[in-house]
Parts: C-alpha cells; sequence; structure tokens
C-alpha cells in the first residue's frame, strides 16, 4: 500500500468517467447496439425454453399437482404465453437479421411479423410431435444408464435429457431460418450441462448423451438413431475446415445408427461416416471412415510402472548429480 | 422470405394448439405427471442444498456478518426450515416412489411422513459430524494447489469444495434410501461445476479435485481417504457394464489411500483396484488394477514435428498433382 | 421401512439441533465466519460483473433499444453503481485480507478504503480500453470459427467470449492486489463455460477459445497474440509443482504469437513454451518446448479394428471356455 493515500479530491468526476465510455461507443468498435431497433433478448429466448419446457413434461417441471380438470386450462394459459412470445422474438430476430443485410430495411418489415406469427404457430403445432421424440430419449437414456432408477429420474435430473429437448426445439427453429434464438437456447444448455450441440446438427431417434460433460457436436454432424455418446465426444471439424472459408461446407462426421461412442473419443471430418452398428472406444482420435458392425479401439497404450522405492533412488541420485 | 406472407386468418386457434398438446399427454408417454399426487420439487430441493451451505459454512454463504449474539437466532431459523422443507421432500419422495411401486399406495402412506421426518431430523443431527469432515476437504483443497491463498479461498471459490459439499449431503440421504433427491442435488452441482459425482459413491476424508471440469466418478465407486484427482478424471464403468442388466453390481473402481490421479485419466471397472500411494498420470486409460505405491504414465507418445516450409512444400506439392 | 414407525415423541428439539451446530462452530475448524467484519461478498461481486458487461457491449445485455438520446444518462446511472459497489467490494476484501494477515488491523484500515476507491476509479477509466480489447477478442472469435454467422452471435452466445471478458476484468483488479473478488469474478465464469482461467494468466490480443468446456489456464501462464483454443485445453503445472512449495514461482506453459491449440491437448510446466505460429494438434500430451513454425502432432494412434462376427466367435469361445 502506498506511503502517501490518494486524497479525494483525486478523484475522477462521474462525468469523466462516463464520458469516457460513452465516447468509445462512438469509436466505431461494432461492439455495441445503440439506436437499434430490434435485437432479440436473450432472457425472453430462454424463458420461452421453460415455457416449452413446461409443455413437453408437464407435472414435472414448473407447476407441480396437475389434475386431469385443471390441465387444459393451465396448457392454454402457457400456450398463450409461448405463443406472444415467440412471436416477438422471432419477429425481433428476423428484423434484426434483415438490418444486419440491408441497413434498416427491418424495421418497416411487415412480413417479418407475419413469417414469426407462422413459425409460431407451426413450432407449436410440433410439440406434440416433439413430445413422442423425446419419450423415446427419455427411454434410451432409462435403457442405457445402469444407475437410472426409473424414466422420471432421466427427465428429472439427466443433463443429456435436457441437451437434446433444447436441441430439438432450438433445431425446429433452425430449420425455419429462425436467427440468433435457436444458438441462444444451445448456448444456455451449453451452460447448464456442459453439452454444446450446434442447432444446425440432425439427430435421430433415441439419443442419449450420458454425463455429458465436454461433449460437442458441430454444425454439420448428421446423427442416425439409438446412438449413444459419452462425456467428452467431439464431433469436431479437421483443422483445414475450422476457418471462415470452409463456412456452409459439411465438416463434421455423419454417424449411422446403433453406433455407441465412448468417453473423450474426437472424430473430425466432414467425410468421417461410423457405419451402423459400430462402437467406437474410449478416447480414440478418428479421422477416417469405420465400416459397420465394427470396434475400434486404441491399441493399449504402453504404460509404465515405477515403483515407489525406485521413484526416490532416482530422485536421490538426481539429487546426487547436482 | 415467402412472396405472399400467409394471412393473419390462416393461424390455428389457440384450442386447437392446446388440444394438440394435451391429447399428447393422454397418449401414454410416460412423459407427464398429471394427476400424480406427489412428486419431490427440484427447486425445493436446491433450496434445502443452499440453507444446508449456509449451516456448514457460517458467514461466507448468505447472511454475513454474522455476530456471536445474533448467531443462535439466525442458526435457529434455518435449521427449523431445513427440517420443515427437508421433510416435505422427503416425504413426497417416498409417497411418489411408493406410487411407482405399486400403483397409489403412497397417497395413503403415513409411514412414509414419519419416516421422511425421522430423516430430516437425522440429517441435521448429522452436520456438526458433516462440518468436520468438510473442514478436512477445505484442509485438502488449500494444501494441494499452490496458487490457493488461504482456506477461506476455497470455500468462497472452488468448485471442488463445492462438489464434495453436495455430495457428502446427498450421500447422507443415499444411504437412507431417499429416492430421487439425492440424484437432483448431485446433478445441481454438476450443472454449477462440471463434477458429476453419483451420490452413491463412498468418498474417504480430505478429498480434493482441482479444476474439476469433466470429472465423472460412477455409483459404485470406493475412494480412500487423502485422494487428489484434477480435472476430466473418469472413473466408470467397463463396456460390459454399462446396460441395464449391470444394475446392482460393482462397476466402478477402487481407489485406496493418498492415490493422486492427473487431469483426463480414465479409470475403468468394478475390479480395478489402485493401490495405496500410487500416482496416475495424466490421459492414462487404465482397466486394470495398479499395486500400492507405484507411477504409472503413458509411455512417451511419439510426437511428430513438422516446419513451416515442409508443411508449404507438401501443400505445393499437392497442389501440383490436382 | 420399519415395522414400528418412530413416534412423534421421539424427536430431538430444535433446540438441541441448532446447538448441536453452533457448538461446532467453536470447535475452531476454521470454515465459519462469525463475528468477521469483512468479507466481501460473492453475490455483490457478480452483480458488478453484470453491471460492467453491460458497460461492454451497451444494448446487448441488460437493458436494450437504447438510444444515443437515452445513453448518457443510462451509462452515467450504471458507471456510479459499480463505482460504489466496486469500492464497497474491494475496501471489505483489502480489510478482511489485513485481518487474515495481521489479526484485526483490518477493521480500522482507513487507507483500504482510499485504496479501493482508486481502483474502482482506475478500473472505470481503464473500460475504453477494455472495450478495444474485448472488440478484438469479439472479431477473433468471428474469424476463427466458420459456424459464427456475425460479430453478434459472438458477443450474444458464445462461451469463450463470455470468459475473456470476465478474465480481462478480473485481471485488472489481480494486478491491482485485489483479494478474493477476482477469483470469484472467474470462478463465476468457469462455472458458467466449464473454461476455468486463473485471474493471473497473462493473455494478449484476440484471443478465442472455441466450445471451450474443461479449458484450463494456470495463474503463470503466459499467451501472447492471435492464439486460439479448443475444448479441453489445459495449460498446467507439471506434478512437481502441484504442491504448496512451488507457489510462487512460474509453473504453467508460455504461448507465444499466433498459436493454435486444438481439443483436448495438454501442455505442462513453466519452462514449456511454444514457439510463434506453431500448431499443436489436439490430445498432444506436451512437456517440452516447440520451436516456433512448427506443426506437433501424434504420431497416428494404432487403431484396431474388430468385425462384428469376430466379436460375436470370441464371446462364444470365451462362454464355451467357462
Amino acid at each position: 500500500m502506498p506511503d502517501t493515500p490518494p486524497q479525494p479530491s483525486d478523484r475522477p468526476s462521474l462525468e469523466k468517467l462516463t464520458g469516457g465510455i460513452v465516447d468509445s461507443y462512438q469509436a466505431g468498435l461494432r461492439a455495441e447496439h445503440i439506436d437499434a431497433t430490434f435485437l432479440p433478448s436473450r432472457d425472453a429466448a430462454i424463458s420461452v425454453l421453460g415455457l416449452v419446457h413446461e409443455l413437453v413434461f408437464p407435472g414435472f417441471i414448473g407447476e407441480q399437482k396437475l389434475t386431469s380438470d385443471s390441465l387444459l386450462d393451465h396448457v392454454s394459459t402457457i400456450v398463450a404465453q409461448v405463443r406472444e412470445s415467440l412471436e416477438q422474438q422471432i419477429d425481433a430476430a428476423l428484423r434484426y437479421s434483415r438490418n444486419l443485410e440491408s441497413d434498416g430495411k427491418g424495421d418497416d418489415c411487415q412480413q417479418c411479423t407475419l413469417l414469426a406469427r407462422r413459425i409460431a404457430d407451426e413450432f407449436l403445432a410440433a410439440v406434440p410431435a416433439l413430445r413422442q421424440r423425446l419419450a423415446l430419449d427419455v427411454q434410451a437414456a432409462y435403457d442405457g444408464d445402469p444407475a437410472c432408477r426409473n424414466t422420471d429420474e432421466a427427465i428429472f435430473c439427466y443433463p443429456g435429457v435436457y441437451a437434446i429437448f433444447v436441441h430439438r426445439v432450438a433445431h425446429e427453429l433452425f430449420l425455419r431460418d429462425v436467427p440468433l434464438i435457436p444458438r441462444i437456447m444451445n448456448e444456455h444448455a451449453h451452460s447448464k450441462t456442459g453439452i454444446d450441440i450446434h442447432p444446425g446438427a440432425q439427430i435421430g431417434e433415441s439419443f442419449f448423451i450420458d454425463h455429458g460433460t465436454g461433449v460437442v457436436v458441430g454444425e454439420t454432424s448428421v446423427i442416425g438413431n439409438r446412438v449413444k455418446l459419452y462425456q467428452g465426444v467431439t464431433l469436431g471439424g479437421k483443422a483445414d475446415a475450422l476457418s471462415r472459408s470452409a463456412r456452409g461446407t459439411k465438416r463434421h462426421p455423419t454417424i449411422e445408427d446403433d453406433v455407441v461412442i465412448y468417453a473423450n473419443a474426437t472424430l473430425l471430418g466432414g467425410d468421417t461416416i461410423v457405419g451402423a452398428g459400430s462402437i467406437i472406444g474410449g478416447g480414440v482420435f478418428l479421422t477416417n471412415s469405420v465400416p459397420p458392425g465394427h470396434f475400434v479401439y486404441n491399441k493399449t497404450q504402453e504404460l509404465k510402472y515405477r515403483s515407489a522405492e525406485k521413484l526416490k533412488a532416482l530422485e536421490a541420485q538426481a539429487a546426487e548429480q547436482q
């Protein structure tokens, strides 16, 4: 600490500090969003996700003790909320995106509102089908983990089930070209679960990720039915597909039906195809295709064992030589 | 965007959207919980955890500036809250579990309430012992990380300390056969820390996980005293123990006293025992036992080095051949 | 469940349960903070971070629809809030730290308040420069990920952008020897993103971490400009630098300009230097230096492939032998 502490009179004024910051907004760093009329709200997008979670797994999430009598009113209220908020957010995202592309035309985009409305309606009409797919995912979690007591536990506790729920919701919006919102949703799931699935990834039925922390599924991945991944699995791009020029190409692997990929395996490349029924062992690093029905694993690593006595002797020897 | 935007009159009615969703609830997908009288609440279980955190580390978490004078009242209030809420949640979990097993008998389960009360009381009576164990864990964090300034920093900031706190709480409830709630608690910790410890795992004194993201400790793991794990360590099941038929068997490793396991090592199998005082090197993949007092590490990987000039020459050559 | 359920009269009294816990506070386990006048608040530190986030990326985070007219008032309000709260928290942290060192002297530390004031002011005066650095980081995220649509998406969704934002804020406070608060901030980011950067790490311009879960950057790491890391990369200490005696030494690697480190590579040791422009392949385990302009990768692992037929035959054979 300094010998002579600063005197209060040294303090910069609030105006000066504020002025410095506001000036920096005008320096054109792009990292600001002032006088922009439309931008979707991260909080609102995540709230919609919470309401949809409640619609999809009624009685588990949100209001408990639902009865058959109260159900219709309860669901109707949530559907109305989702419809309104989702329409608003999609509208904002579409107008925002138009403004980025064509300098201000988004502000008058009547079509954006109509399109947003249609997408929100289509999404809500798709919820029953979504529930059917998610019931298969929940069953896959139960079947795939001997520690799982019942399917309710999978819904209640399993990060892999939450991640695939969010992905299936976000993917619906991604397919309808909604900007930003799908990514906000998936990054929310990533933050909560450590599972990072790009909303563009195509994922089949009965999908299960166990534990999940560190899983990365890239934008152009294609995954079949009944696939199971463990923690730390990467479906990624090869080094030469990790710059902007690769945008729009298929950069991530294809995984066929009934494949299991064990913990921390890394599979890279858009041409890499894992054939149906194959198994990829833990820690495998793979950049080529695998035919169907094969088990691929690392040649057993050569481990070295050294006893404590040996270690002590080596240390003593090293100390002498110094 | 379409040339002819959809007209508002196209919109499906709220009734129709709601009806579609409610119908799907009656299709028997199991992923609903309607007319179920009892289900523990995830939010309530996590709130209890927060209150217990405050009891265990008073002055750090929750109300600050506790004085000796105000202490008794403050603690008494929290104890009363934990007792009431924990009893309610355990009661709900027991009745819920009975309903799953025997179709409706949980609703009249007077015994459930009495048992819940007893477990809540036992848990609160165990808090002083819990504090003693956690004080050893905090000390282990300080001793084990040279970047740690003092034990307070470990309590305040270390995800590994938070994870073992939650685990020790959840394990108390797991030992008393409380359904669902222990898993809800551990998955809450997993979400916050990236450390996934099953509530069934048996963990000795002075346990420390540094960094922690990606750690997985399976249900039947047994860990001795003074064990230290780094980020990404898996104590998991072998491939043949990852289906439902393996339920109830010992599927995960045993780690004896004073073992250190470095980052991203994977240890698999219920018969795998790491002997006391042994050290497992980073990235080791182990499915066999290690005798006491040994250091196990990968034979140094053969790395390839290629200079930028060489890379450029190869690229040019490849381009010519096209 | 027991045959004879416990009777309500068995219950321990609230006084007894409370007494047991309060007694344990007096047992000197250090894991309590009673009668301590000063301790920074985790919640308050994280709130400050939220306000600074809003200052740095106006219009994205917090209040939306900012106009040029409302801007000055809005920013001025936030600056005043940050100034007050940051000063309070730094003051508490300084006094707390003094109390730890010299038993009670922090309570009268007038200098602490003056120093806290100065640091809060310096921090706010540094925000424009911070914005400039972060704009480069945002650009690096956009340039480095072909899936990224625009720089706004990077600000909105990318955990790597959030992690470097928090790190640059925390590092400013770390450089001014503020106790505890920088670590609280970085562990908050770690919890949200799975990216664990110690506030002491020195990180150059245009830094990007993609996906990020499982990344660990140790306290004494030094990172140059335009460096890119992928998920699961560790810049850590060697085993012999992981005990308390190593405190204060350089324990973590140095990464020079324009280096790319692919997923799950582990680099250890304070003497390990990766030369400018080098590339470290996925999964590489490195404890030695790399000259500039080199690509380092694992010798291709020998993989074993076994067909389903072969597996079945082996299983049948094993079954016969039993």
